[in-house]
């Protein structure tokens, strides 16, 4: 049973490949009623398009989304809602030469294995390609939350050894401030000063053929008390498992995350007192949710992703006969993939609160 | 839309509270044919049952599992599998304190604010009492899969700061030798003189009302090519969203995880060889799974659990009026998660396994 | 993949067999805060109970249900509901004669078909004795859809050739008229000569060893405008499938039904009109349903039962061997099966309406 | 919660409006390594395309059909299959005036009160536009399940009063004679003489400006022994959802259908056989289903249509503000729907089973 769907309620479900005639979604389940901007998903597109820097890849793609139904005089009319993102800059010839090797820490073997045959023109289903519909949904995620006051942002804070400290949410009243510094440089940091460090070590080791990893936080604000639904899709397990669908991620942590295994209770529990308004934590261990379910404080997390695959180091490697060979990366590719992987980050978790938005008015009678 | 089922094909449904009549499951779509034993469901039951050593909560379970249907004749026949675990030692008493007042770090206040009421003995449905029901269903899962030679451990790696070195699992022949030292302390550690000192770490925590944190290193040994349901029902989602479905996990990696954050494509690609039966790679930073598919490597994880949120130390708080309260803990609870942890990490991977394992029966025509 | 669940966001999963422990179901998804009588429960049960009259089977079962989760201090939690009623009366004895041999129209032959194996005691899984766990879930439901005013009534409107007039339901204010004297005869019919003449068939069947067929009728009154969800969801294409669910139905059709199929458009139409409070239309040949989706006029319905396979009279057959047996009914069994079909077409009709009045709240922003 | 997607395992999802883009299906769960051929799919678009004869509507598409993704090299790849089909002679303004007006047994006024707006442009979503997706979708799940041997077909045998005697499909070796007999008529009826009468009544039905319902009968051939998924996902429950969802269908039987509740249970029974190679019935009421579960015999159906709403005639109405309206058919409309509703019926249920063969795989260990 295939997996191309995402979310219950607000159900995403993706098709196309990366050298096949484009990348598509159909959103089922988005409420009608809902003004949708397609301004606004082309910007975020444009955010994770390759070529807007050149510390990505250089592939040429506009990736101009087109909506082909569900959308009536700009407004949702509660019907599937689908979009198609046309591929531009297709050079398969670019791809020859692994049709029958398998690239180290790419997806090439195992999907020969499972299907028994695949589409090796840039990884066909398995590239990060097919994140350009994800984020085009998300997009569409996003307005809907919006509509709740919900504000979601994710910012670079690691590449490397570079890491920056972590960020107080929750004693910014938003997060403009930070998302203006972030998309005003290209690695996508809040912080300038370490942005340009991240950038010079991504320069450098783009001239090694060589590619690094990172950590991408993200942060939702604003979050009504109530998203989740125990036992087994708590909001942050539908979080974490939304993370992990993304290419290249290798590691999810929310709240005290890896470091509350270290913490004793006492240090760690999240007290509960009365601002006069609403009833609030004094600490944010919890990551703004306890027990499945959003308390209402922002919820942080921490997503890791191991570095690209593809370098341009010639790397041994067998074919599907099983032999040996020398495979070496001549495809365009990113050296650091964090930049761009910003707003799909953003799009996963849109995804993921809207469907529990909607879940929830399921809650009570 | 409430979320009690995980799985597609091989579905795990659970019922029941802390302090109710009992737990419970459905599993709908194991295989007919499965010659099922009851002893192994019940050895699991048991590795989880409270007070099984003085490291635990002493509350008195037998934690007897009841078949109430599905197996005939000691064989599965193909219609859902239904189980029952009766509820013994409740001391409802115990929580009257709290019938009002919302514990820190608990789900007593996201319970009453989703749902506008709550089962408040002993934290109803939000109690970790519910994975007996993940136990044993797993442990159906584990027989299920055990027919195609796959073997699922899981041990106690980290107590607070005391951590064991990376287990190199890919030079193991099968996981026994582990599995037998581990289970042998009652920590659960795979190396016997760090669990001695977990062990004294958590009685000295425990004489202090606190509680501790700590990670379970999970491996799937003998996965076969081919499982996983890219795009976002990848193997690695799925095993991340079961885990962080157990209570108390806040972190989840695989691979090289968080640590392959900072490395560059060069260190951490995993090269493929022809060993002469069949395709291996060199290194496995991937853990066990490419593109969402898992490689017939061994498939390895860490879960990260906070410290309990039950001290025995008073805590301010808020009660359900928004009045200022002091909460203590009077229930009998675990200063360390961890050790009983490890058959609930086990369940929740073997049940993901199954699922994957009948899921991937229609990749191909 | 199997397929023990119906509903989608009240979602009722049931496990059990003739002749196990007992038969049971877990509801998922119905909203905190509905106070829940076991009673009403309980009502219905003794409604399709065996052995209430003399033209039923004389098995006796109290199916005395008990509920083991989800419920507390008589209000529902919002956490996954189970129920259990244990089976009393199991001559399983009766059914050594069929271990090997396949019962004409039975499921008998397809179970062992398909799954290798078969519980053949009374039927396992396949007997109708499963469809308990319908009618007690469907009290549930019935109390859901009671807070909006709706009814949901079923009746013995054909027995064999004997067949009452359709039903004005659009005429009358409420269903208490008609549940009143179908109630009050045996067979369910709201003819009270028409009901004395089917009792007598039925009668006269049983005598004969032999058994027959009918027609149940339904309505639903006081469905708002609204439920259903185009495309594949409709609301004609849940109810069916729901109807189709029970053991011997072999038709179903709502409105104008096949009767539809020889009319023209002009005289089939149903016309709108403002009443002064609501739009309403003038005829209902559209059976309360148009594209897919409630209109607000009385859902009505048939669902026709062919007569039950298991007869006193000898039949040929074969045995898993393939070789040539007879077979006679031994056990004991319905000369007609649709008084105790009536709270089953009910159960099914409320959980469709239930499942749909959650799923609608989705329908805006 | 939306319903735009049939099917668990071999999933489709639909999406497009008449007078949007196009209309579309995304089909996932199609198993990879199927030839493909998408001339075969335009065949069977062309058989439920507009203008095809006079007695259609003359709008005029020519339905081709695009396949954007999940095929490379002419096979299925197991990736998600996206198709596309532009719409072409949309004549909106043909629809302005029924912007404002609830046509009598359209769906225009319950998606109004469901959704708060509406595309009214050709019916929009509701629209039996949408089926040529289904259609489309459906001779994909024929390719599939063609490799089993098994055939499916569809024919009038009703239009008005003018009926078929029932068709002794088991009688027959293959359904060829009856298709090309049934495809040779524009009225799609395999009795070329009753054909012609058909086509004579629709022919002056049209010329009153009405239309005139009727029934298909539907056969499933060399259908395997063990598909069907009890208790609620039955074979019967499953094919009857899915002929619900087509539009303008009232009423669906299988085997003896309504006329079974008027049975005996020793006229009704199929009594078993060996006829040396396997074992079958020897007569066929069940309708090659039993207990929910293929038995091997020709599965069988019928499918009652109502009349369709658009007539030239003008009727009562009311528009959104609820004043009364009178409205009269001026889009291009089909007198009678049947014969295109044949290759829908054919597509629908072909989805089922290739839905249920998959599903099948998970039955045994």
């Amino acid at each position: 049973m295939a997996g191309n769907t995402i979310g219950t309620v607000f159900r995403v479900t993706t098709f196309g490949e990366s050298h096949g005639a484009g990348i598509g979604a159909v959103i089922d389940g988005c409420p009608a009623g809902l003004i949708l901007s397609i301004d606004k998903m082309q910007a975020d597109l444009d955010r994770r398009r390759p070529g807007q820097s050149h510390i990505t890849t250089q592939r040429k793609e506009s990736d101009t989304v087109q909506l082909l139904s569900g959308v009536f005089n700009g407004v949702t009319t509660g019907t599937p809602i689908s979009l198609f993102i046309p591929n531009e800059d297709q050079r398969s010839k670019d791809y020859a030469h692994i049709e029958d090797a398998f690239r180290p820490s790419h997806a090439d073997f195992t999907y020969q294995q499972k299907y028994g045959l695949r589409d090796y023109r840039g990884g066909g289903r398995s590239s990060a390609r097919t994140t350009a519909a994800v984020v085009a949904a998300g997009a569409i995620a996003k307005q809907l939350i919006a509509q709740h006051r919900m504000q979601i942002a994710a910012f670079v804070t690691h590449v490397g050894e570079i890491e920056m400290e972590g960020i107080q949410f929750q004693s910014l009243d938003n997060l403009q401030d930070l998302v203006t510094i972030a998309e005003s440089n290209i690695v996508r940091c809040p912080d300038a000063q370490l942005a340009a460090s991240m950038i010079a070590l991504i320069e450098s080791i783009r001239k090694e053929g060589d590619t690094i990893g990172g950590i991408i936080t993200g942060v939702i604000k604003n979050c009504p008390v109530g998203l989740g639904e125990p036992l087994f899709d708590k909001l942050q397990a539908d979080l974490a498992k939304a993370m992990f669908s993304i290419n290249a991620v290798h590691g999810f942590e929310y709240g005290s995350g890896f470091a509350g295994a270290t913490k004793k209770g006492s240090e760690n529990n999240d007290v509960f007192f009365n601002d006069g308004e609403r009833i609030l934590t004094r600490t944010n261990y919890s990551g703004g949710i306890q027990g499945g379910i959003s308390n209402g404080m922002d919820i942080n997390f921490r997503v890791a992703f191991k570095p690209v695959a593809t370098i341009v180091q010639a790397q041994e490697s067998v074919n599907a006969r099983g032999e040996s060979v020398t495979v070496q990366g001549r495809g365009r590719h990113d050296p650091c993939v964090l930049p761009r992987a910003v707003p799909i980050v953003e799009a996963m978790a849109a995804i993921v609160i809207a469907d529990h938005l909607l879940r929830d008015r399921g809650a009570r009678v």
